[in-house]
């Protein structure tokens, strides 16, 4: 057995920071529960004075990658520089040169994970990547290791931080969308350009990651339908609370019938749902199984110490599959078959075909018969009306919210887009998707 | 590489039936990923129609464990047995022949875990136990491995789901305590002798087995210290409620100053906390964590299928290290010498020396100057009171209730002995531990 294990540190930023720090912190807890002790024997960071100034001795710190993938004596990549290209290319040298990879990055992953996953495989090595979905919360170790025996239904996510701060104080304190944002921009926990969060894009990315680990497919970016948060207003908000609903920013999977659906959207649920107490920057990812019913992961999605505290529970584990002898453990290449995988194609289901229940705000003139003739065009499409709310009167404009019944999307929206053109109808002001119940 | 596991299963009732429709529901699956196939030789059940109505061929059943014992192709024993001493003899034979062991036995893991973990260690075997606690919710490998990083600093768990649901119930209805015990007995939630769920016994063996994990010690069921839930009536509901408080029972352990504490009892926490809105049979663990910060985990801590899902998780486990040929990979043997371990010696804090906030309910002659004697004991005591209400009066009785500040044990019983021999005083209650402030 190997009495210390050797790591590369790829970036030295916040995350990066973070893992040099619980590594020097709890050095001896970890030596004792792994058996050996990991050390950082290289750190590349452009920026010499942030890697000095988080505690990284100068000596070890390098602008030059090949001196982590020739040095033998590493046995880890653990890449935290986040991005795609640079990132991905330095992943493929440590993989090909036999070493094990942690990382965090959920950008390159969603998009180039299979290849990667496989690159893996190939040369024995792990591949893993805890800390790219979730933050601090354990959630993909769960899913394939505790959960492997049950076939996952459903999995429904909290996975950005940044818009459930944002949604959390709408909600409070009745602000508006352009308020909280630029209030999480003061504090710093959304970006000058919001885009990436607001839109769902990085809510997305994650979820492409948490798919293919719970279906057992190989679901990418590309794949993921996509809304943001910025078409909420205070409005939504208050006739979500009238109807004990709370909106969340959900990145949701399902397989049903052999079909994945992987959806990004601003989500109603009801008051009472486990995910509806999650506020804040806190994160939770609620999965249902076959055989496990319901759980929840709830925990810090993002931040400096919860990361690092996911890497370095990654690295731990390539350690001790390094002792072991046994890199790439938990693979997922069939073992008589060359070219056989565990993962299989699975379609992905047409937006169209999914299934929720609708929350529909409408403008419409405040005229006798008016809401009959909408109720007609949902009736045509088979769309279930479950509750209706009329009571703000604008001049001669009414507003009007609908919550349906289970549906087809392509119903509602071909009975939207009729909405939209009758002559009584001003506007369809909002349409927010409704799940959980 | 191995195609094909063979297991023995060693009882057929809930928990043994769960585990054979799971592994016969998902066997495709499983194979996919585990790359063999995990198949049932022999079930060990005395209750051959029982087995039978499960759906295990009559011919694998037996009534001799050695049946299972003495077979070189089986290499993995499941223990669902349940209770002490049969399970013990039945795990010690296994694991000296070398299988893998999984089980859900928490009684025994509470009093026997330091040597069965060792006996397993000294055998190359796996001894899993993801059942033991919390049901379904996967647990004891996220603090073993996704965790490791951190050093864990508290644990507070709702670990027993027929207390949980009759504090719900209390809760919810402002129903008494004997009310929703005769419920949950109708509904098959609690036994017809309830001791070990209402006063805490069965709690405090999984929080045995989860602070052993969290803390890398040894913590036996006998280091305990607990309280149930029966003393809780309506009226401490009801003050609760008022103070912004929901009454659980906690299972909680903390690590300070390298001592262990780990009690179980009545607690009250905010409305907001976490734990406060996991209601009826459901659990949750709620961890801190020096680098993670604050993280829970929610499911369904008991039923045939939640259990069998964590069951079947380490059946994986097991299958994969034993195909790999590193069976027992996760040790606490250190490398380098014999007899060494990675678990520390850690002292069990003194129950006095913990620290709380408390809740006091004080019956007291209702005359002046009665706030002021009572108040300058606690003052004496180096208790300091955070909060006061006095408002119910029943004849010439008063009832007055105290939240304190955080204080040590020790002193709260001190004061408690000086107020309860007062002449003005008609009875301490109730006190009632609060946390998670």
């Amino acid at each position: 057995m190997e009495r210390e294990i050797k790591i590369g540190l790829l970036g030295c930023g916040t995350v990066g920071g973070g893992v040099w720090k619980v590594l020097a912190k709890n050095r001896d807890n970890i030596q004792k529960k792994v058996g050996a002790d990991i050390t950082v024997k290289r750190v590349l960071e452009r920026d010499k004075e942030k890697a000095v100034a988080a505690g990284v001795p100068a000596e070890i710190i390098t602008t030059d990658i090949n001196d982590i993938i020739d040095d033998p004596e590493i046995k880890i990549v653990v890449e935290v520089i986040g991005g795609i290209e640079v990132a991905g290319e330095f992943i493929h040298k440590a993989l090909k040169a036999g070493k094990s990879v942690v990382t965090a990055n959920k950008d390159l992953l969603a998009v180039q994970g299979r290849e990667l996953y496989e690159l893996a495989e190939a040369n024995n090595c792990d591949l893993l990547f805890e800390a790219s979905v979730g933050g601090g919360i354990p959630i993909i170790r769960p899913l394939k290791e505790c959960l492997a025996g049950n076939k996952i239904e459903a999995i429904y996510g909290i996975v950005n931080g940044t818009t459930n701060y944002m949604l959390t104080k709408m909600t409070n304190e009745g602000s508006s969308y352009k308020e909280v944002l630029a209030e999480a921009q003061a504090k710093g926990y959304a970006e000058a350009d919001p885009t990436s969060d607001v839109e769902g894009l990085d809510a997305a990315r994650k979820l492409a990651i948490l798919a293919s680990i719970a279906f057992n497919a190989r679901v990418s970016f590309d794949d993921v339908y996509v809304e943001g948060i910025s078409k909420i207003t205070a409005r939504d908000i208050e006739y979500a609370k009238e109807l004990n609903f709370v909106v969340k920013l959900l990145a949701i999977g399902k397989e049903t019938d052999g079909k994945i659906e992987v959806r990004v959207h601003p989500t109603m649920i009801p008051v009472n749902h486990p995910l509806a107490s999650v506020n804040d920057v806190f994160n939770a990812i609620f999965v249902k199984g076959d055989a496990l019913g319901e759980a929840m992961f709830y925990g810090r999605g993002a931040g400096e110490l919860p990361t690092a505290s996911a890497v370095v529970g990654d690295i731990i584990d390539a350690a001790r599959n390094i002792i072991k002898g046994v890199p790439g453990r938990i693979g997922c290449t069939c073992f008589d078959r060359a070219g056989c995988s565990c993962f299989e194609k699975k379609q992905i289901k047409d937006m169209g075909e999914t299934q929720a229940k609708y929350y529909i705000r409408l403008k419409v003139l405040d005229r006798p018969g008016v809401l009959a003739a909408i109720a007609s065009v949902f009736g045509n499409q088979e769309v279930s009306v479950a509750s209706v709310i009329q009571k703000r009167n604008i001049g001669k404009i009414a507003e009007i919210v609908w919550v349906t019944h289970e549906v087809m999307e392509k119903n509602i929206q071909d009975a939207l887009k009729i909405i939209a053109g009758l002559s009584i109808v001003e506007e369809v002001s909002n349409v927010i998707r409704v799940e959980g119940e």
